[in-house]
């Protein structure tokens, strides 16, 4: 309207000054058509695809190499020395890529240990034997030198104490397992539970073994699932050697435990430890992972019944009985429970159309040893993303929305640096975050894994086509995924990593990315530059196309026009999501119908929300002039909010902190991600007490669920009722 | 930059055509630069301020005076024929404007009487005698011919069931006076409350008396509030007569008490009656409202110890004393509670540059009787307001953002319509609505007062100051609110209208407005036009002036390129705040040091917001030029979204569906807004249990009502940590 209005006046005011007017008007008329034509024509951002090309084009497995082989010279569990060292190597990186990045420090609750002694008696009357506990060093280990700066192995947030008694096998510590073991009428409550690790996430395992009445647990690594008997292990095989031991977090919490939905700031409100312990999510029982070799000796001094089939070890394998006992264990544990400051990093490059619109990119720098895999390959590829951005930078680009580079620490201990800087943020977030896109570690081998938000999926697929195969120079990345993985796209209910809080704390639409899932000397010694180069990523052209992967889907994110958001696939998966449910409940007293309405309303808000944006995106130059560029940001507006939409605001669930009604964790095993959370958390209490209330809070589960698509729709559509 | 690009684009093509380069291009260059300029100087939007003084000049007291009359012909509760009719006509009016209306309908718990009995004895061998309990038809009364449509005198919600008693008189039925006869030993349990009118909300009243182990609670109106004893009443005189009496609800919740927190639409979820007794927001006793006769002849049955002084009635009064008995009450009261169709109303202008930025404007239209003041007094000046804008409309205006119109069904039974309206469209209201001004009734009498969230001071007063003094055309508005009232600015957290769910739930920046705060015929039969004619308004320029302060409010919301907010005044306010509660808590074992830090934060970030606006304003044409117009709506979201991170997201508190930290209703008195209403709780059980974990519950709110106004601030700041 503006430049037509500004067209007459200009006319006006020419014919009032008559001799201007003889000489210019004709002229005048006819340029200033000319000019409004060209403002017309001037595409919004003429060259998004050629920086988008040029990101994927300067790219490097040599400077990836370097950064991790710097990043891993010394093992840097969060709050050591050494992983401040990696913090400042982070800031040297991205300021010299003239990405400055600013210290976001906090004080968090970190443990570590003090004291470890763990001995076995075959039976009460023979003497004991003490384990070392130790993890050996192996032949040319580069890393000799710093292998004494490796924590000894125990359980971040373990419970301190000393424990003993008979020894009782429970398979792989799942709540089945101890059903079985009660059906068995094998006595846990007094005894030391011994359980390998595999299935859930090890807080699970030893929350299940206090629950059953156990004093302590025990978790080892089953020759079963580290490449079985062969005695084949690394350096010469990617197994984990015998005195391996995975080390990790049993806090089953997210974020700081003292500072439970808020940021662990200055002189902040802090919950005391038995506060915390009561709670539920730190244990109450001490507990210890232990090596494949120890866990096979303790094994040995279980008697009573044989475990059944899918308990047992692999070929070669002593046959696993149940016990309890007679073998007999003395377990000792003291560690340190301490506030202690981190450093998490962040890194802005603004944009230039919309500031104020947020597309993060997120990896963990700090490592339980050395952590080649996990994280540093995570931090190798988002180092070298951020020297490609540096350069598109040189080249003239700059992104239309603001993209934030995030460096966590703590997220070994549970997700701590990310879920404090969330906390603090939240506000902000809810109202500005486009989208947040994870790498842990981004290669342990081949293969591409991919996990998001439902309306990313399609985004995510465009981008597989465009990246190369690192394995196959022939084919694009997609084609190798759609080969190799199924589900091809998984879900972020679980809290595997630092998308946790975007997602289920704030309902950011989020990523995350890797090559490869397991590998075996995961949180071990082991995990270090030599088993990379050998085993993970020989020509680290994965930590290559990681980079290559991750940051095109956050250039489009941040500089396409529209959003590429799909929400038709958001409402499918729920579609899909209820029937499961719904068969699963087939028979009980409780309806779906309110839920299957709702995602109705969900799906057609979501079909004519794209194709408006068709029409949009459709609009010739001519017709563009009546295009309110409002429009464009309104419909953004509506796909960023739609996900914030799935976040609880009526309150009173049983698990505060996971706001996120539609993805959020298991409850008993944090590795997985649950839909529905809270329908399950009920349908989980029901097979406690089958009264008609238990179901009745099913339902009202049911109804929150429906609740919050309903608003979710509201927010697509961009309708007020 | 487009235009630039383009600017040299032509004159790159004019050149590659050499012999239309000879011709043209000194003069395209010279007038494409002049094109330029247009552009630069065109103003954002030439005549705001023009529309503005427009609205303020075609005001007519006549239309206001025509609606008032038609909309209070019959009575209208919520529910009834004769309120749809009102529908209708808000609907005809609206459409005439221009201005179509939707009906947004919503099945609520709607509480209509079907029995009641009244009874009394002077003691309990004295005959009975019953009361009427009827309002009677006055002199010459010209809706005599539908007296019989108006509802007999009952309280909304109240519990059904017979029960008799002792009187005990319970003065203002407030906590202190509860508590007064407890330290006088008079025996509340077992006995029938008598309790006058006046202080707190009548809700609460029974709630009280309720706890006391009251077996009914009856209300009446004491002369002492009614102009004293003269005789003197409407017709011949503004005050009640002595069969009036004071209709209400007694339920303390806010919204259909069967769907908390969310929407009464269609086949949704409900709880039960029982529950939402048990739950202690609807009543478990019997009450009855009664007229100053009928109170007074109680009264008069009541012996015992003597009131306390400013228990006392007025001159002439008799001595009032505390009983119990000997005079004896038989109540009965059974009343119909049944899921009933409302109809909200709501029309949209839509802004021609922010459609989706919302600035609301409310108002309901059902009424308990006639609802001449009560709120059809506010529903003429919105109707006054409406037909205003559309006159703006025909002259070519249309609204920067968009304008929401909202006629509210049910706000007597306890704000229905608007809470259902705001839980059916929250998250759309959370991320986009900028403002939402309230007018329940527009005139009782003399005397501007307004209320408001602190951000809109300032815009207030302006405002205040453009509008003429209906009962002085020498002054202002503002010259005469600031000399008749003090505190001049009240706040929102009280649930006295329909402001509650905006700013309590949702945390929308809110404004409420009338004219004159009590009136003597509030909630009787005798609120009609008759009384407003002779009483209220009878030139009915307060009700222009209503309509004019509440458009120019609106008009100045939607129009003006920046948010005219001030977060100064809400950071002074909660400092103010602070100090209250400081020195009332002074000695106790609580710090308010972090509440007071918070605050130091926000009232920073307000300053700098401030300055960055006139900054931004400041910028000349030529600077604007490389002003990005993101940079306003950025400033203007910070604007917006800042009172929403007053809203906890905590969860868990004493009164979940009350979100809002910073105001929220005195627990015992729904009326009062209170400050810090979560402390305040916390503080209410210490009194009840004084140990160390009741003042760490408080300390915990201060921590996070600290919090809230931190993330406040860092959202006006529009800055990560």
């Amino acid at each position: 309207m503006k430049s037509q209005f500004a067209v007459l006046r200009l006319q006006k005011s020419v014919r009032s000054h008559p001799n201007l007017a003889a000489r210019y008007t004709a002229a005048a008329t006819a340029t200033a058509v000319l000019v409004l034509l060209f403002l017309l024509l001037a595409p919004s951002n003429p060259s998004i695809s050629t920086h988008h090309s040029l990101f994927l084009s300067v790219s490097s497995n040599e400077t990836a190499a370097r950064h991790l082989q710097a990043l891993t010279r010394r093992p840097h569990v969060a709050g050591s020395e050494a992983n401040a060292a990696v913090a400042s190597y982070l800031i040297d990186i991205l300021s010299s890529a003239s990405i400055p990045a600013r210290i976001v420090p906090y004080d968090v609750l970190l443990s570590y240990p003090v004291h470890r002694s763990l001995s076995l008696s075959p039976n009460l009357s023979a003497p004991a034997v003490a384990f070392d506990l130790v993890q050996e060093i192996y032949p040319d280990d580069p890393f000799a030198d710093v292998a004494a700066e490796v924590l000894p192995s125990f359980h971040g947030y373990a419970r301190s104490g000393t424990a003993a008694g008979h020894v009782v096998y429970a398979n792989y510590g799942r709540v089945e397992d101890f059903a079985m073991l009660k059906a068995s009428g094998v006595e846990v409550a007094g005894n030391v539970v011994l359980a390998r690790y595999g299935i859930v996430y090890r807080g699970d395992i030893v929350r299940n073994a206090q629950i059953a009445g156990a004093v302590a647990a025990i978790l080892y690594t089953d020759a079963k699932d580290n490449g079985g008997r062969s005695g084949e292990c690394f350096p010469d095989a990617r197994w984990m050697p015998p005195s391996g031991v995975q080390v990790g977090s049993v806090y089953r919490g997210v974020g700081d435990p003292t500072t439970p939905g808020w940021a662990s700031v200055g002189e902040c409100e802090r919950v005391s430890v038995d506060e915390v312990v009561a709670s539920g999510v730190m244990p109450a029982i001490p507990s210890l992972p232990v090596s494949s070799r120890d866990g096979d000796a303790i094994l040995r001094t279980i008697g009573g019944q044989v475990a059944p089939e899918d308990w047992q070890g692999g070929e070669g394998a002593p046959v696993y009985r149940l016990g309890p006992g007679p073998g007999f264990l003395n377990l000792t544990y003291l560690g340190n429970e301490t506030i202690t400051t981190i450093q998490n990093l962040i890194a802005v490059i603004e944009g230039d159309e919309e500031p104020d619109r947020y597309v993060l990119v997120g990896n963990h720098y700090d490592a339980w040893t050395f952590g080649a895999v996990d994280p540093n390959s995570g931090t190798a590829a988002f180092l070298e993303v951020a020297e490609r951005l540096a350069k598109l930078q040189k080249g003239g680009w700059r992104p239309r929305r603001t993209i934030i580079l995030c460096s966590w620490d703590a997220e070994e201990y549970h997700l701590i640096g990310s879920a404090e800087w969330v906390e603090d943020n939240r506000e902000m977030l809810a109202s500005r975050a486009v989208a947040y896109l994870n790498m842990d570690y981004a290669v342990s081998g081949r293969g591409f894994h991919a996990s998001s938000t439902p309306q990313l999926d399609t985004l995510l697929m465009e981008a597989a086509k465009m990246v190369q195969d690192p394995d196959n120079s022939s084919q694009s990345l997609y084609e190798q995924w759609i080969n190799t993985d199924s589900p091809l796209i998984r879900r972020l209910g679980g809290s595997g990593s630092d998308y946790a809080a975007f997602v289920q704390h704030v309902g950011v639409p989020s990523v995350d990315m890797r090559f490869s899932r397991d590998y075996p000397v995961y949180h071990s010694m082991y995990d270090d530059f030599v088993w990379m180069q050998k085993f993970g990523d020989p020509l680290f052209h994965r930590h290559v196309a990681g980079a290559s992967i991750l940051g095109l889907v956050a250039l489009k994110l941040a500089d396409e026009e529209f959003l590429p958001f799909d929400y038709k696939s958001y409402a499918d998966e729920l579609q899909q999501l209820t029937e499961v449910f719904k068969s699963k409940m087939r028979g009980k007293p409780v309806n779906f119908a309110p839920l299957l309405k709702s995602i109705k309303k969900f799906s057609k808000a979501a079909s004519k929300v794209n194709s408006q944006r068709k029409e949009l995106e459709g609009k010739s130059f001519l017709s563009k002039w009546k295009k309110n560029p409002n429009e464009v940001r309104e419909l953004n507006d509506r796909l960023m909010m739609t996900e914030r939409a799935f976040i609880d605001r009526e309150g009173l669930s049983e698990r505060p902190w996971f706001k996120h009604l539609i993805y959020g964790p298991s409850k008993h095993n944090a590795y997985m991600s649950g839909a529905f959370p809270s329908i399950d958390d009920a349908i989980q209490r029901v097979t406690i007490s089958n009264a008609s209330e238990a179901w009745g809070l099913v339902q009202h589960e049911i109804w929150r669920v429906a609740r919050v698509i309903t608003q979710a729709s509201h927010v697509l559509g961009g309708r007020l009722t």
